[in-house]
């Protein structure tokens, strides 16, 4: 049976990253419906708002089309919600809610979740970035600097989760690719063992691996799964040789793996 | 003066991401008090909820604390709240409101924001992210994949652009750097200009440029004001006359940019 059509739409005059979050999370919950998503970003003029309210108006919906709005100003926001979609605010009765724990009025002027509100935040992920980059693969052995430092054999999903861990929280995060002379030697070079606390290591499944090296190299002996799950044991048996936390990024997406290295490694930074 | 204290607590069974979101969102409209934020994700058993509650109760704060809490399980719930915090659930009354719009109750075990919902989609970030390495600085000037190509001069904002668009929407995202050749020539590469609706610029102020390169090479003259000015107006020059669109991103957060190219160029994906 063909499910039902519902359409939503994430409106803001910022991103719109706060309102898809929130109304990502609402939808997962409901597995019958087929959610249209469409995304109504810097929604900050009339002219705007307008055709904002036009798409929400004359997009088939087999229901009231869900209006997640996070607009600040009034005007624009009645324009919007003119097109008679079911308005969901996430945030006026929990404001209200702090401005009575608070006892302070907000300042609806000040902040936007996702702009330039902090310089040196900013250039603070960016220059993380760049580490990310310079220090990918093994390509410099130098981790004086590092926050931290992901071990695997090579696909196991380091360099994803190094740039994750760089755009969102700042975190100078190095990788170093195990490599076949480490595994034959059970043992990592010294310039990565001198930074102990530094390191986390990632594994995942043979089978999984093999299947990732096959799109690259295909029939090469890089991807053979005997190979695969031979440099697998042995870089699992090197973690627990030394004490090394690991995780399998098998059935784990990059924002949990990146949010699990951080408890892990006992990192608090704040997302961006 | 001396801002008062007001801690706030991101509870969640999962990453934590959409509960730090909301929670950034809110606490961004007061200014006058200093929020100390603490991400408490992948709480899913009793005693890390004990744990999360302990932790809740003695963190000294001037206001009750405020406590996020989007973790599902309500023994768990329930411990959380043992800790007196003020709850802000920002999804339950939503959640309501589009069951009685749908006519269906929703299912509280089905989606997780940020988990691996989808795998197809999980591939395809990472296959757009190693696109974007593999096509980083004009690195490779093959685009016949890319979704989009950056240009702009050295350190304009380019690469952490380009990895956001992959890491986030599964862009294939390349970045083609305008040298000194082409801003002399006055044109760009045919194996750039070949691919016109794929193109966007990024531009920058020339102080902030030559603030950024002088970080990275002191006393150059690729770090030089003149030279800085010299480039940039040649650069906007190019996207002018071949009438590509282009943006600052001096005073832009890279969401903002990645958002706004995405509108330019009419993508609409969604954000994973």
């Amino acid at each position: 049976m063909k499910k039902k059509v519902c359409t939503i739409f994430y409106v803001s005059d910022g991103t719109g990253i706060t309102a898809e979050t929130v109304g990502y999370s609402l939808i997962t919950q409901f597995k019958d419906i087929d959610f249209q998503q469409t995304r109504l970003p810097f929604i900050d003029s009339i002219k705007k708002a307008q055709a904002a309210a036009d798409i929400i108006a004359n997009t088939p919906s087999d229901f009231q089309p869900l209006v997640i709005n996070t607009v600040v100003d009034i005007e624009l926001r009645r324009i919007i919600h003119s097109a008679g979609g079911l308005k969901l605010d996430p945030f006026n009765r929990l404001l209200r809610r702090i401005e009575k724990n608070l006892g302070i009025e907000r300042d609806p002027g000040v902040g936007r979740a996702h702009g330039i509100s902090n310089k040196q935040r900013y250039d603070a992920r960016i220059e993380a970035t760049n580490f990310a980059l310079s220090h990918d693969d093994g390509m410099r052995l130098n981790y004086v600097d590092a926050d931290l430092i992901l071990l695997g054999v090579s696909r196991s999903g380091k360099t994803p989760t190094c740039l994750y861990l760089a755009l969102h929280y700042g975190l100078k995060a190095a990788n170093y690719p195990i490599t076949d002379d480490d595994l034959e030697a059970m043992k990592l070079p010294k310039e990565v063992m001198e930074f102990k606390n530094k390191l986390f290591g990632l594994t995942i499944d043979p089978f999984r691996l093999s299947q990732i090296r096959t799109e690259r190299r295909p029939g090469s002996r890089y991807a053979e799964l005997r190979k695969c799950q031979a440099e697998v044991s042995d870089a699992e048996n090197i973690f627990h040789r030394n004490q090394i936390g690991f995780l399998s990024t098998t059935h784990t997406s990059i924002e949990e793996i990146a949010g699990k290295i951080m408890v892990e490694l006992n990192f608090n930074r704040r997302l961006y």
